[in-house]
């Protein structure tokens, strides 16, 4: 099979919304009037980003997931990506699976497959997501202002116990761990609830590198500081809704630092106004995705944790940093 | 330095056309009414598509052109990219280089760079890039008609011999060394010709793996033949134009090999109407772009090689792929 029987066999579709898709030397799209473009990229490296025995399906959900959430975090709608695959060889099976993961995710957004390229080399997928936003719309990190409500949707941490799991650091009940490593794996970009925000976040963000350090883009760029509720917060570790672990190797610091610099989430963080809590929970009906209120945004700099009572925790997480040394 | 200072540092200007660019989860860019988006993207892999030792400023500038050869080719003009990033660490000298070499290139074309990601892993540099075509006006591959002249910009086969060269294949003077080894390291997009040939040329593609594949990819999705002089094609390599090979190993077998399947050329195979004629070399005045007719389109399917008296001239050459055993 040669490189161009490859493109045709998995990745070329006739375009749909594209004035023109895979098989020239540019895709062409028609912007619709009155909207902004939203463009994300994103690169996945085998051993880096992925186990090399990921089952190619979660795969090419996950490559496209990412992105996706990226669109999510400005509340656009997707529209079409393009693909960028370095393969060590040629391995049909792989293919298969890989793009029928691929399609899945994509179909299930109406987001078309518009061009790309495919070269030999170590195992790496680049993917750029293009979505429509109406102008002047787009949930941006620098819009929280002091007195908003900091919200984040569905769970938290769960990705990263898969992670530590599989490490050998944590033993999870069956149930919990094939529930962990399906959020690692084939996670769900949160777009519907990206787009009911529109209008009513303050500002957004995907969290990807963990919450303490994808919160901090937004505090940094809004110039505020932010007072986040620690136990309402480990809470959103599925594994801790679910399991007492008092007692065990998996105590408040690990708990801490599990949803806090736990990475590998995909989903939204984001703060609106108090006036708009009625708004937030029904962008939430409407998307059907959970949210949870976990703290406020204030003037003075930085992330304070305070426990339920209100009592200050000491915490450091760092944020994931792909060229730190214990970086993964 | 963090990944987040090496974005900082090496990668982060202030957005200028683009509504956002580098720092949020997507860039935002406002389409421009009436103007279609014309999107390629393309992956460069160490050891596959440069060697280790290339000058980082010339990888830089190579890593854009490619993309903007491909933008050239739609007739669009360039306004934005992104860029995904594969390091094996964080070498700030190479980076420095690496990024003005990508500045140097971008700037000379006004082309934005608006996002992207950083990782760790393999040398990898995937660009995604953007332009706009005034709606309908993209030059596409299925354009051409019997009887259009075929024509091709600048030189060819000159990255290819500088390729052989490096591999002890064959020997150039310094000189001419020299050239094609810019050929081959800092191609030239022919951005400024692309735009020129709106509304004139037929069917455009640029050749990035051999001109007798490329051409090729015209005829097939135009569903036509071609017929090519062979000996005026012969002529574009310019070691040939400069040098009598008469009597050497680097015979006419081999010259027609390296023009017709030589790969990394980035110039412009296109058709035209002969009443065309003189509009072709208005577009190659006023881009200051050589243009050369090679041949015309004929009904009959393939391409047909013939000498300077009209003589067949058997000739079976492959376009390059990726995954062949013998590509490079």
């Amino acid at each position: 099979m040669t490189e161009f029987d490859l493109i045709a066999r998995y990745f070329t579709r006739k375009p749909r919304l594209a004035a023109l898709g895979v098989g020239d030397d540019c895709a062409l799209i028609n912007p619709s009037p009155g909207m902004q473009l939203a463009i994300s990229s994103d690169m996945l490296v085998e051993g880096r980003h992925f186990f090399s025995d990921v089952s190619p399906y979660s795969l090419g959900h996950k490559a496209l997931a990412v992105n996706l959430s990226d669109l999510a975090a400005c509340g656009a709608t997707p529209v079409a990506f393009t693909l960028a695959l370095a393969l060590p060889g040629i391995d049909e099976a792989w293919l298969q699976e890989f793009s029928r993961g691929l399609w899945a995710l994509a179909d299930a957004h109406g987001c078309e497959l518009i061009g790309g390229d495919t070269t030999q080399g170590p195992l790496t997928i680049c993917i750029t997501v293009f979505g429509e936003v109406p102008r002047g719309q787009a949930l941006l990190r620098s819009g929280a202002r002091v007195g908003d409500d900091i919200y984040v949707s569905g769970t938290l941490g769960d990705a990263r116990l898969a992670l530590d799991s599989r490490h050998g650091h944590i033993e999870l009940p069956p149930d919990i761990l094939a529930r962990a490593m399906m959020r690692l794996e084939q996670p769900a970009p949160r777009v519907a609830l990206g787009i009911a925000l529109r209008g009513i976040a303050t500002s957004a963000i995907d969290i990807s590198d963990g919450l303490a350090g994808d919160l901090g883009h937004i505090l940094k760029a809004s110039a505020v500081g932010a007072l986040v509720d620690a136990d309402i917060t480990i809470n959103l570790i599925a594994a801790c809704a679910n399991i007492d672990w008092s007692g065990s190797q998996f105590d408040t610091k690990k708990q801490l630092k599990t949803v806090f610099s736990g990475g590998d989430d995909y989903e939204l963080a984001f703060t609106a106004a108090p006036a708009a809590r009625q708004a937030v929970m029904a962008a939430s009906l409407s998307s059907q995705t959970p949210v949870t209120r976990i703290g406020v945004i204030e003037s003075g700099p930085g992330l304070r944790l305070v426990d339920s009572h209100g009592l200050p925790i000491d915490g450091q997480f760092a944020s994931f940093d792909h060229f730190a040394p214990s970086g993964r």
